[in-house]
């Protein structure tokens, strides 16, 4: 038997303009891997923002710009790899994401939302947009793994 | 002993419009760990967008572009992954890519314009387009695969 999941996209994806789409997984491990991918992509972006916004990296207005395209479209994407049956495998997904999906949707829009301000910020070329655009989405980011993400 | 690699992306971003970013990695599992990931969306993309290619699935034109979006975007990510001492450890990449990396380069600019088509074709909101467009990109990946990825 197949596991066929199809979901459709929670929010708006804000860079691209596109109002909705939808993912299919023909497994479980598909669904799971696919949004541990995306989420990877975010954070190494993330963290290549960090750098810049807390001085361990030059500003570089260009690929500040480009990082915060990066993760404002790539935000939309995993939370399709959130399917039933994927809260199994390898895995650091807490039960509650399932258990309290409206409270976890929640909070991955919270994230859109700072990720979208974030890349914003990182457009205008001034860092100090920048640094002060990154703390409340890194924070939306933490919230979001300290009630969902496992140790 | 930190292992550091910043790399600047070979080609330009189509969909973002930036012409070059650069990425840090901490540790070459890191790099190779994000070119994985953006591998693996890429892949979940166009897997859906081959579905309605290859009438696996009903057309639909709004989820057809935005899945083009995505591709074409995250086409110019993975490459950033490649720097010097991520040919070890869990990664299918086949020694040429290092020892042949003008090829590799040339293979990955063609992979790159031909989802760039392909995501214009998903726009038209024809489908005779996304098939015309769809073979010659999934033809791209695998002549990648096929010369720089075991088995």
């Amino acid at each position: 038997m197949k596991f066929v999941a199809t979901l459709a996209l929670a929010a708006a994806a804000l860079t691209l303009g596109a109002s909705a789409s939808a993912q299919s997984f023909q497994k479980p491990e598909d669904a799971i891997k696919y949004r541990q991918g995306a989420f990877r992509v975010m954070a190494a972006h993330f963290g290549a923002l960090g750098a810049m916004a807390n001085n361990r990296a030059p500003f570089d207005a260009q690929a500040a710009a480009r990082h915060g395209d990066v993760i404002a479209m790539v935000s939309h994407l995993p939370f399709a790899g959130f399917g039933a049956g994927t809260d199994k495998g390898e895995t650091r997904a807490k039960p509650e994401i399932w258990s309290e999906n409206a409270k976890f949707t929640s909070a991955a829009q919270r994230m859109q939302s700072e990720v979208g301000k974030l890349a914003a910020a990182a457009k205008t070329g001034n860092l100090d947009n920048l640094k002060a655009a990154f703390g409340p989405a890194a924070n939306s980011c933490k919230a979001c793994h300290d009630d969902f993400r496992k140790e």
